[in-house]
């Protein structure tokens, strides 16, 4: 299907790559097409520049997010959380409205050093201010809690006997999206957390993951919930 | 060995009955004990009112904060979070200075409706503002992730293989607390996550931790940490 993913970095190029490998036509989304190829300077963990990432998968194309929103059937928000609202804006709400939305940012700020602390919580969440912002969209929560590679490949931990967990206000957009969740990337433990609100649960889960990662030595963590 | 545990409610009831049956000298701190033996009204949940409940222990003598406070080689603080800073005040500092205080409170708000909200959070938590507080004392956060029948019983859900969680600056009191949650409760899996800043991230799992209670139905659940 056609898939818009917002965002360039590790967390969009790991999502488009997977879902161009599957066979979706995904164009990625950035805000100037010609700065985002143009990037020389590595990325984060030495990922490769977009250009350079951009060659091993051909069938990706790069668009404003205008024209990536306009490709999508579904698009799914990759950018970091602090420019999210900002991303979605500028890809206009006729491009968005009446489509399912995942976002997968978390609203990290990292402007006051390590750790970052979150720009919105306890009362809100990105999750919610994203959809109050585009009331006709579908807006579901989902994969960030966890790094890009689980995101995309839940099996290569504990043969994936973890959770990823889904907030939304719309219940036909989360049975979608769960069943995107199983077939694109296997993930077989969904848990559906309520109305958008929940997203507030995940997203301050964030403080807790960090502090794991650091203690773990690893990103390559999650939790499985037992009960 | 002689323990103080703060708090009348079901959080301390279960510990302070927990530590007693294991042949612990156990005194209770509330802050007006004729009050609170004088109490007619059932708590939360149908539990009963602290005079009833303490008939069936009759080792577990209550107290002011500062009497319980003065009797324990170390406090628990089970007060309501909200109220926390006001209790341990009451209790003297010199009746707490050196000694390991294990706080499982949560600074949950229920002021503005359910589900609560946190009193503090992101860039501060209840655990730091007790440490900060009182210097002198070894603050070591831990239990606050789960109900309090699973704090003092871990083994009646998917046989213990769940996670407790560490957060403090002396490494010898977490490395005690860590040896009491064993042996008093029998937790099997607990995971040290650093300073006391490292709160920050078990209080704020705590709204996730609410929305994982409504959606399943029930409180006896827990996280396990897969690495």
């Amino acid at each position: 299907m056609k898939i818009s993913v917002f965002g360039t970095c590790v967390v969009g190029q790991t999502i488009a790559g997977k879902l161009a490998e599957i066979g979706h036509q995904v164009m990625v989304g950035t805000r100037d097409v010609d700065k985002t190829m143009a990037r020389t300077e590595p990325g984060l963990y030495g990922l490769p520049t977009f250009s350079v990432w951009q060659k091993q998968y051909p069938g990706i194309k790069p668009g404003s997010y205008a024209e990536s929103a306009k490709h999508g059937e579904v698009v799914i928000n990759a950018t970091s959380g602090m420019g999210s609202l900002d991303a979605l804006t500028l890809a206009g709400i006729s491009n968005l409205n009446g489509k399912i939305l995942i976002d997968i940012s978390n609203p990290l700020d990292f402007s006051r050093g390590m750790p970052p602390v979150l720009s919105v919580c306890n009362t809100d969440s990105l999750g919610e201010q994203i959809q109050r912002t585009f009331p006709e969209v579908k807006v579901v929560k989902t994969l960030n809690t966890v790094t890009s590679s689980l995101m995309v490949n839940p099996g290569q931990l504990a043969n994936g006997e973890h959770h990823i967990f889904l907030s939304g206000n719309d219940p036909s957009a989360k049975s979608q999206v769960a069943e995107w969740l199983a077939t694109w990337f296997g993930w077989k433990y969904i848990l559906d957390l309520g109305d958008i609100t929940t997203a507030r649960g995940t997203e301050m889960y964030l403080p807790l993951w960090l502090r794991l990662w650091s203690e773990l030595g690893t990103g390559m963590l999650n939790v499985r919930v037992v009960n």
